[in-house]
């Protein structure tokens, strides 16, 4: 089943989200409104809004006060992408050539504060204050994160501590207080939104573990991307973590560094499909996927739950 | 009479502010420490948090919620200033290197982001949803004139509306908002706060153009970085602007670009002085400042308005 025909019985909705994307970014500057929509143009899956919305559901779903919430995340998602282009140097997101790289740093740099901006401003169209609270500390943590990110770049000496708290910054809690919000935005009470949150946290962690390993088995033209990516970039992920346990891999991948080039990367590539680290590090996912699914077979039955029971499990374990 | 002078009655208040900065900013990260706190420490007049309680004195003033507001302004205007030394290549910033000279752009984006996303969390103390509002518009419209400066450097064809509106931007909005948000925190009337932020508008267009005076007429040791810094990097200003006028004087000046030299902006900064467009700026300023003054006329006699008028006529008319 195709993602989309999970959460068909929103497709007025999710269309609404698309229209009323395009619309938030339009500033006089012709620049700006280039360097802006062109991240929005090159698309993504849109799942924080989905998750939005579904969560939203579980209460009193008005799409006009949704709304709101649903566009809002998914700009913080873009705004973050920007930004983590830049420390990235990354040329291509999803085969598009990314803003720092069409334009350069510095207007990647003010493409992100000012869709960052834009998703401020339609939050406060949310008068509740525990909403900007939650999203509040949540931007702190990302940020945290995003420092953190730039120094365990190369650093083989991390441990899945590291690793784990990095993809709970990066990815798992933007994803739960999407959840949250929705929820939160339709009046739900305070012991589901908290279980929104939980389960939107767990299918986080296990859509970037996913994402990971997709990184080292999907192809270029899957990824939009090159394989090994990440790991040339210096971002040390599970496949890589699994495959240093054994000394022989640990040593040829701990030799990959800012100059590595990427013809270099296949035979590294193989070393760590051949180790187990994939098989171990799909394991990895399916146990958040497991603990997602828990915490939502605890929420009431209704059709919601059971599109955010097929997400959770589809992005869990895609193959790209 | 000094500036701190004029506000000497808010000392232990403005001092519960200072710690609060020096608080707020403890991210166990110790990178993300030393540069957000290189950044705090290397000081500043604290211009917006005294705007802030002055203006909360025309209402009911509690500091132990003003200071959220007051801390949450100054770190947004830090916040600012890290991603401004990226734009402007700029290594010196009173008389301190800057984060992104000390570290690097990468490092210091991210600082930037993270210093405002305390300052949000902060904001999310204060339940008023109008302010919440007027802040995020606020933030808005600067990320958008963030880009413009981009755009206008080295842009001799530019004219005095450019200009103004990049300087309302860049610096008039964010003190009109510090203003308008003290007042909103202490419950002030409407019809108040809306003087406010005016008034805290025309003083800082008088104060950004006095910046942008003391940039040629202002000692290296003065300001903390070398005279004519600003035309250096391309940022086109009041004095160049009425210094442009004479068609001689205007030749010169566009020749400059990205490879000047510093040595070589001497003889500009000559040619500006003796032009008439120190004159003509401090006149431009004034007559902002005259417009501030008139509209704090119009607010009820207190302690507090007292201090902006002299605040005012200081910041409009400083010496550096």
């Amino acid at each position: 089943m195709k993602l989309k025909m999970m959460y068909s019985f929103l497709n007025s909705d999710i269309n609404l989200i698309e229209k009323k994307l395009e619309e938030t970014i339009q500033p006089e500057s012709l620049l700006l409104r280039q360097a802006s929509r062109h991240t929005l143009q090159a698309g993504g899956k849109r799942i924080r809004p989905v998750f939005v919305l579904l969560a939203g559901k579980f209460g009193q779903y008005d799409i006009h006060r949704m709304k709101n919430v649903a566009v809002a995340l998914e700009l913080i998602h873009m705004a973050s992408l920007v930004h983590d282009d830049v420390i990235d140097d990354a040329d291509i997101r999803r085969g598009q050539p990314t803003v720092k790289s069409k334009w350069d740093n510095k207007i990647a740099m003010y493409t992100g504060d000012y869709v960052f901006a834009l998703a401020l401003e339609l939050m406060t169209n949310i008068e509740n204050p525990l909403a900007h609270k939650i999203l509040a500390n949540t931007i702190v943590e990302v940020t945290v994160g995003e420092i953190q990110q730039i120094k365990d770049k190369y650093r083989f000496s991390q441990n899945f501590r590291d690793y784990l708290r990095r993809i709970r910054r990066k990815t798992a809690l933007l994803i739960a207080v999407s959840c949250q919000l929705g929820a939160i935005a339709a009046h739900v009470d305070e012991s589901i939104h908290k279980k929104l949150f939980l389960f939107g946290y767990y299918v986080g962690m296990s859509f970037q573990i996913t994402d990971d390993i997709l990184d080292f088995t999907a192809t270029e033209k899957e990824l939009g991307k090159p394989a090994g990516s990440d790991l040339l970039q210096g971002n040390i992920t599970a496949p890589v973590l699994y495959a240093m346990e054994n000394c022989e891999v640990r040593k040829k991948i701990e030799k990959v560094n800012e100059n590595t080039m990427p013809s270099e990367m296949e035979d590294i590539i193989q070393l760590i499909k051949q180790s187990g680290a994939i098989e171990k590090s799909i394991s990895l996912s399916d146990q958040y996927l497991k603990k997602a699914l828990t915490i939502l077979a605890e929420l009431p039955e209704n059709r919601a739950k059971k599109a955010l029971r097929d997400i959770a499990k589809y992005i869990g374990r895609r193959k790209f």
